[in-house]
């Protein structure tokens, strides 16, 4: 690959981001609305990364970060966790955007237009020795903003430990758990809020709201380690990774448009909420759209778990912070069934290889479900099944002459999109899987917005 | 190096952590004293540190993470950058921590042991739906405390960057710019007081206060790239990185003791910012106690630049959050004149070999200064500048016949130091010159308590 940009690519990423830079200076002339600003250093986001990812290409290569792609004719070595760049121009973005959703506060504060306020000058002084001049401000949100941004650089800095060192699986799934630790404590000392509104049918027995305490904390926690880990094992093909959570991320937008865009007045009470669920949302699609550039087949980057991790830990920190988990966990339904079905492989109920994805098959050019082979035959229970699933249409195995089931398909919801489709070339089985993928989200979507009410007394919305 | 701990390190650890954990659960009886749980926050992250670069040595061997000892006569590889597990044990602890300062604010929120303020039910169901139980809360404090894990862990993901890709010295520089950007961001957003009191002879001329407006920030940037550079540069035998960061952290300490100790009451005004400060340098005194141990003569670690940004880092955010910057450059007086002093070859205007440190004489088994050779003769005014350096002993240079210098010493205090005081041993080397850092800052913390009263209307003491 080269690693310099082409004249074209060059032209068009300047000429983005002079706009992109030319926005963010007038959001300062007018409201500063910070939407817009988002917006636009979402595009300077896009051009960094893309260039970045291009010029270091080299750079990781050298320093050992490489891999070589399994599913191609010529296996050639390209660079691998070239999220963790994306991941850091994010944060970068996101940590310059910190003075942006407050700036309205800020010119408040300072009473109009770069003055602070007017105070008797020898009790400034004492004020200023002190150190004690503080303002009217919503610190709050600030503490807010700044933990999501603290959970997704723990995130990164955990994931970058995981691409250098060869971590075992069972102390990589806590991976997650750790750098969820800012956002809860911060959600503790901040809202401390662990009520769920009870659905209107159980109100006679528990009351219309139920105290969770702690185990609030716990739900919280096992959202933030599942989401990360949910994207890393649906995984394995070019562009899976980031085409997922792309599709993941437009859905969420398009549930805080749903609650934004009728421009009602007063503003719906969770407008705050979803502005700053695109805050965190924006520049990571504008990051992940340079990735998935550079990942798509034929990949000329891999992405590392550091990427998944940090997907995932976005979706997490943006649906806790922005109080839509339950709408996030429906936007995640591919994600959970293919934990779920991955489940008895990764619990080793059944054998489970070192690799689970696709066979490629060099001759036809196509990638066909991989399989995993039992040498000793497997407990009675767990034969029956797989012999049920496989009626099912939810795997394909092969018995030999005794009825013992000797070879199977890999429990991954990619596989098992080879066994109802056939073998098909790696870019078509990555599109129609995020088409899927979107489907499922837009009926989610759906139920959140239209059904709810049949259980609830009100629709947030 | 074994990789695993002995009996008795193990018991000791073990003893030490128990007693932490036991002195935690405590303060949650009393009334939560967050200087104590901090206390005892850092005794875990000594023996967390103190087992995790044990364990970790060969992980980190295998990951290509080693270097050669230049300084021994058997050099040995020994593990590389095993400051950035001290760090991340460090922001684990410092982010654990987070609710400890606000216990008392917790408390009286959740309105006396456990119940959240009591508020009308339905009321209730429509604030939790909404997202907006909130509580008077010392938010800002929060923000700024989160401010400061977000530069040092930008600095520690920024720093590894640095370990695992050999970066230019040019761009390094700046990294410590990048991670300072939180801290200054929510500087800005959260107090945004950047006057300073003018000493009292220059009143008449200023006022009593100057508005250095965007300058103050500059100012606070230029303190957050030095420190992390100044140490940094100040390396390269044996120890002397974390020394001197231990003693220039517990010159701190003995400040911010300065203002805490006399239990006054009313408190000192600047007390929640000394505290603040303590809770920063506490558990940095823990992790860095730690690695000292390993990386003492003879080395059975190396620290990496990981540890040097990071330790720099921490005593800028906390110099700059914690009000008393001026005071940390009196302590920085050796860092600032071995800066000053590597100038000409920082800026090349004397050649600068690759590596300065000093170099070792095998057959004595001691450290003799290092110089540089210069094959051509280099221009007038600089042989000019290096001979009257020789004359006032500042530094060692050879001249050919014709009076050309041909060969100087390295421009490091470390160099100097043999120059001075002959050549000696790895460890008396580096003991002797975190004496003289010791000394250093004990004379600039008398300047900063006793002679600032001469230029200033008041002493915050």
């Amino acid at each position: 690959m080269s690693t310099s940009l082409t004249r074209t690519e060059t032209l068009s990423l300047l000429s983005l981001s002079a706009a992109c830079i030319g926005i963010i200076a007038n959001t300062f002339q007018g409201d500063g609305e910070p939407l817009i600003a988002s917006l636009a250093f979402s595009g300077l986001a896009f051009s960094l990364s893309f260039g970045m990812i291009r010029w270091l290409g080299d750079v990781f290569m050298k320093a050992g970060l490489k891999g070589k792609d399994m599913s191609k004719l010529r296996s050639v070595e390209i660079p691998e966790c070239m999220g963790a760049v994306c991941a850091i121009v994010y944060l970068l973005v996101l940590i310059i955007f910190i003075p942006f959703p407050f700036y309205k506060d800020i010119v408040a504060a300072t009473s109009g237009g770069g003055n602070r306020d007017r105070v008797f000058e020898p009790e400034l002084v004492e004020l200023v020795e002190t150190g004690r001049l503080l303002h009217k401000f919503p610190h709050n949100k600030l503490a807010s903003y700044l933990s999501a941004i603290l959970s997704l650089q723990s995130i990164v800095l955990l994931g970058v430990g995981d691409d250098l060192f060869d971590i075992r699986w069972r102390h990589k799934v806590l991976i997650p758990a750790f750098a969820s630790i800012p956002m809860l404590i911060v959600y503790f000392v901040d809202f401390g809020v662990t009520s769920i509104v009870i659905p209107t049918p159980l109100r006679p027995y528990f009351g219309s709201l139920f105290d969770l305490g702690s185990l609030y904390y716990l739900y919280m926690a096992a959202l933030a380690i599942f989401a990360p880990n949910s994207i890393n094992i649906l995984a394995g093909i070019n562009g899976i990774e980031v085409s997922q959570s792309l599709c993941i991320a437009f859905l969420i937008l398009l549930n805080d448009l749903l609650y934004l865009l009728p421009f009602s007045s007063p503003p719906h009470p969770a407008t705050d909420s979803h502005l700053f669920s695109l805050y965190l949302l924006l520049p990571f699609i504008g990051v992940s759209l340079a990735l998935l550039y550079h990942n798509t087949y034929p990949a000329r980057v891999f992405v590392g778990d550091t990427y998944c991790y940090f997907a995932g830990m976005v979706f997490a920190v943006d649906g806790i912070l922005g109080h839509f988990s339950k709408t996030l966990w429906l936007l995640l339904m591919p994600q959970v069934f293919n934990f779920v079905y991955s489940a008895p492989q990764l619990f080793h109920l059944v054998p489970c290889p070192r690799h689970r994805l696709p066979r490629f098959n060099a001759r036809t050019g196509l990638l066909e479900p991989s399989v995993a082979e039992f040498k000793k035959p497997l407990a009675r229970p767990i034969q029956m099944g797989m012999k049920l699933l496989h009626s099912l249409y939810l795997l394909r195995i092969k018995e030999d002459e005794k009825g013992n089931v000797i070879e199977s398909t890999n429990f991954t919801i990619i596989n098992l999109w080879l066994v109802w489709f056939g073998p098909m070339r790696e870019d078509k089985l990555c599109i129609s899987l995020t088409v899927f993928q979107a489907c499922c989200g837009l009926v989610g979507l759906f139920i959140r917005h239209r059904l709810a009410l049949w259980v609830f007394t009100q629709d947030n919305k």
